[in-house]
């Protein structure tokens, strides 16, 4: 994502780059406005040296863009500048000024503040960037399964060619031969702070306290055939304000989910209704050492709650999200992890598919051209009730400096005692208030669309780390209205003939920016079906053309869209995931 | 709806009639589900003295039935009773025992408290049952448009007869030719506790305070000709705990309505945009007042939020209901108004249908056959993340006594330390926790479906009134987790060439409760379709058959439907408006 540049104050005036010597946003908006003759379709094929997609063959394996360093795409902020604010409070106007140019560019809170530890180099599981730092389960580093070398890692850390990079032909092939595709951000960060996973994990029953493993039947008899379960799981964590805590997440989210599976393996594996209460561990009653009260077979009670197999592995998704948090807080010392970032989690498990997502990722299936929605994104517009409601609860949250009351626009001080709109945390429409001198504060949900901020610092409100994170030169933490919860929703793969063009695509906003659900969906059909469909190839050569798409190429103004529209300048990931067919479910 | 015996402490085991002298509900329970021959459908027809609904003339005014005294139906809560419960904490386990006897036929908050002033009789707008307090907002009476002699109100009022009642033929016909029809419940309350209105409120702009009336195109003359404008209302209120809060929502929520709105006569009739700011009355500008500066002229803020007509109007009446919840926490003193209501209530204005709902009653718009549902109900389940919220984040408001965790059944105390599935404010799976002390207090959600309560006390979260209902014998509010906010959605009636078969109904829980919608839009179309398309009355007809069928007929065994379940023993009311063909719109 654009990290501070997008989600963190960016819709606080001029941005500047990470170094301090590139072009102002606004400098940068005014340059993009300028005439330049629109390349053809055709043109932007040679310019970018991509492999035409509707060709057979083996994918590309990057596909690089030269550039001259001052053509790199600028920010997105269209018309962005501090120059036509008028915020009440001229403090708090100064500080979100001065917050700009530190924070745009993954700078670190303030002056003050120590910038975030952040290593150029790393390895620890995934391809590092090489360098002393690979121990460090937070160090900066590309999806193990890209297989990187050195020479290949450079390439993809260049933020003027974005080379789209994709897991090698003739290299480890991803589960259900999954298509993956990355490219880097337009030079808003120093690193693609997107990162990704794809793992298939083992579930191990976890081992009985007393050596033996616990039994369900009441014949005492443990199964011990039964020792645990695999589950597949692809994931992309979108980070902000430095990669540390998608780094750290992407390494360590599917164990937590594994650590949560670990006492359902017997529950999950046994067609009977999850047990309401187990014996703890520590308590194994004799009874039911000996077989003779399992702990499912205590009466039932009147005005019990029916609780599916599927609900167990949504709240054990749903707690790995929390213990990643939790995790990435505990060590964010020793780790230096920095930032925070979005995340979207599909596990394929027992024929189901379990799609997480917290942050502003998207995923989408796609089944017989028909468009299944698989997440909902969470920013300060869709959660604004959520936001107002805590903020209305817990003023002092709020540090006096924000009120919880949204308005449409800011309000100046000479307007005290007129009507303005407003709605709080309890409406959906909008209505007249007089305005009084609480409302001069500043809003704690300000901006619209991909401007949108709470507490003019963040412009998504569920995800993993942050736990540092403050409104700039001020001690009000952002952490208590951000989520690390994300909604699960749950795909049956055993309810539909699935046919090999069937998709699961999950997506960086990155992607999304730039294309709605529907283009995709064209885009999978129209390059599926260029396709063997028991071609291997065929998924990873839908992620590329997704990926290139919404990258667009290189013109003399920045990344243009075929429609000369401005392409994504942010990092973009996709997974494209087959839900039917040859060589699936392997 | 079925008032305290249902959404009142319903799932606390048995209860007892009004006056003490019934059956308990155990009892009632037991013999309910004794042998008893089922009569056919044509058996039924003859016991109710039903017109049967496809005959084409004038609707019966009325469908009496004869019935001995003890056969009135009983409450729904089957098999509910406390010797199955095993509450943790003996004290809360008395309390919830002993508020059952108190609680469940309207009997006041228990020993010590007052018994709610509920008069016998009344009139104040609505057709009275006679007697001396009709000049209270709150007295009991019937929607006045039914226009009931006292004769009439006498057999409204008969919970062994249980006539369905209609506006009568002859007299002034509904708006739109929309159709009406209640019954009263079966005995669960002394009167029937639904109200009704249907108005067309003028709305008068607002006079300036200088005696001139705002201008808003910079011309400085106001333009006299448009005054106000007109919208349609239909209303539904579902008390409970008695019947003061509903009468009182039934004679004043369009007024509240008219009021918001008031300010708005000069915007919403002017087709640019509704201005972000307004001049305050009291300090219209000289410059304003010449106009040289209208309003709305003044500089566009950078980052301005477009805001709707649309979203005016749902903000006028979501604080429509606001004051009128404020009024009757003002006035339940010197009004004797006790209890409260769920609300439903449809706004037609210039061409969109505004459905706010704020309880369990529905409404669904059935077009061309498609059901296209206008509401959701917000019920302890449907509102548990929200409630469990605000328990989170205010644990005070549990008085020590409820915990705001949700587990599938009640634990015992020699549970602790086991592992029991449960889910928090963030979840939606379930997963296991040891069990510690706290989690032995009483849970703030607890039972499913119709029998969910917070706070073992009450069965809907959003709705008017209940300032001074309590916890049972405690000083617990409920008020703070019920929200007097409805959710408003909205039909744009000019997107869409209807025929006069396509409605909108709106319907108390009585009605849902043993039917859904695609039964209710069977029953729509099939009576519909057996009048002619201009004829006045198949509206009435409808809402008729649609009572007929949920109330059931009455047999050895109580009110029954065709399939011999049980009838709905709750009040119910139903509203069928037309939304296009000849006579309507007027």
């Amino acid at each position: 994502m654009l990290g501070r540049s997008r989600r963190l104050c960016g819709s606080w005036g001029a941005s500047r780059s990470r170094r301090g010597s590139g072009p102002t946003e606004l400098q940068m908006t005014a340059a993009r406005t300028s005439a330049a003759i629109p390349h053809s379709r055709e043109a932007q094929s040679s310019i970018t040296g991509a492999v035409p997609s509707r060709t057979r063959g083996p994918p590309p394996l990057s596909v690089p863009v030269r550039v001259s360093p001052g053509g790199a795409a600028p920010g997105r902020g269209r018309g962005r500048g501090s120059a036509r604010l008028g915020p009440a409070r001229p403090g708090m106007l100064l500080r979100v000024r001065s917050a700009v140019s530190h924070l745009v560019a993954g700078l670190g809170p303030g002056p003050g503040a120590q910038p975030p530890a952040e290593p150029r180099h790393g390895g620890g599981g995934g391809s590092g960037t090489g360098g002393e730092e690979g121990s460090r389960a937070a160090a900066f580093c590309r999806p193990a399964f890209l297989q990187l070398t050195p020479e290949e890692l450079r390439r993809a850390d260049d933020h003027t060619g974005r080379a789209v990079q994709s897991p090698r032909d003739g290299r480890r092939r991803l589960p259900w031969s999954t298509g993956y595709a990355e490219v880097i951000n337009a030079g808003k960060s120093q690193h693609n702070e997107d990162q990704a996973c794809c793992e298939v994990v083992f579930v191990e029953r976890r081992p009985s306290p007393r050596g033996h493993l616990p039994c369900r039947d009441g014949s005492g008899e443990p199964d011990r055939s039964r020792k645990g379960f695999y589950f597949h799981y692809w994931a992309l964590f979108d980070g902000h304000a430095g990669s540390g805590a998608a780094v750290m997440a992407s390494k360590r989210l599917h164990l937590h989910i594994c650590e949560q599976l670990r006492d359902l393996v017997d529950i999950l594996q046994d067609p009977s209704p999850p047990p309401i209460c187990l014996q703890h561990d520590a308590e194994l009653s004799q009874a039911e050492e000996s077989g003779e009260v399992p702990s499912d077979a205590l009466p039932r009670f009147h005005l019990e709650k029916a609780v599916s197999h599927e609900s167990l592995v949504i709240g054990a998704i749903e707690n790995a999200f929390k213990r990643m948090d939790e995790q990435i807080e505990q060590e964010r010392a020793s780790q230096h992890i920095s930032g925070g970032c979005c995340a979207l989690a599909a596990v394929y498990l027992m024929g189901k598919f379990y799609v997480a997502n917290a942050g502003d990722s998207r995923a989408i299936i796609i089944r017989n051209g028909e468009i299944i929605p698989m997440s909902r994104e969470f920013t300060p517009e869709t959660e604004r009730q959520r936001l107002q409601f805590l903020a209305f609860l817990r003023p002092e949250l709020l540090g006096k400096e924000f009120t919880h009351l949204e308005f449409p626009r800011r309000i100046q001080p000479k307007e005290l005692g007129k009507k303005m709109l407003y709605r709080d945390q309890s409406m959906n429409g909008w209505a007249y208030k007089k305005i009084e001198e609480d409302d001069l504060k500043f809003p704690l949900i300000y901006g619209e669309g991909k401007k949108a901020r709470v507490m003019a610092t963040i412009g998504v409100t569920r995800g993993l780390g942050d736990h540092d994170l403050k409104v700039f030169s001020s001690n009000i933490h952002i952490k208590p209205f951000l989520s690390c919860f994300p909604e699960v929703r749950v795909y049956d793969l055993t309810q539909y003939e699935h046919c090999p063009d069937d998709v699961l695509v999950l997506g960086t906003d990155g992607l999304w920016d730039v294309t709605n659900d529907k283009e995709v969906a064209s885009v999978v059909m129209e390059v599926l079906t260029s396709y063997e469909p028991n071609d291997p190839c065929r998924y990873t050569m839908v992620a590329q053309e997704l990926v290139v798409r919404s990258r667009g190429v290189l013109k003399e103004r920045g990344w243009r869209l075929p429609n000369d529209k401005l392409g994504s300048g942010d990092d973009i990931s996709v997974f494209v995931i087959p839900l039917g067919g040859p060589g699936n479910y392997m």
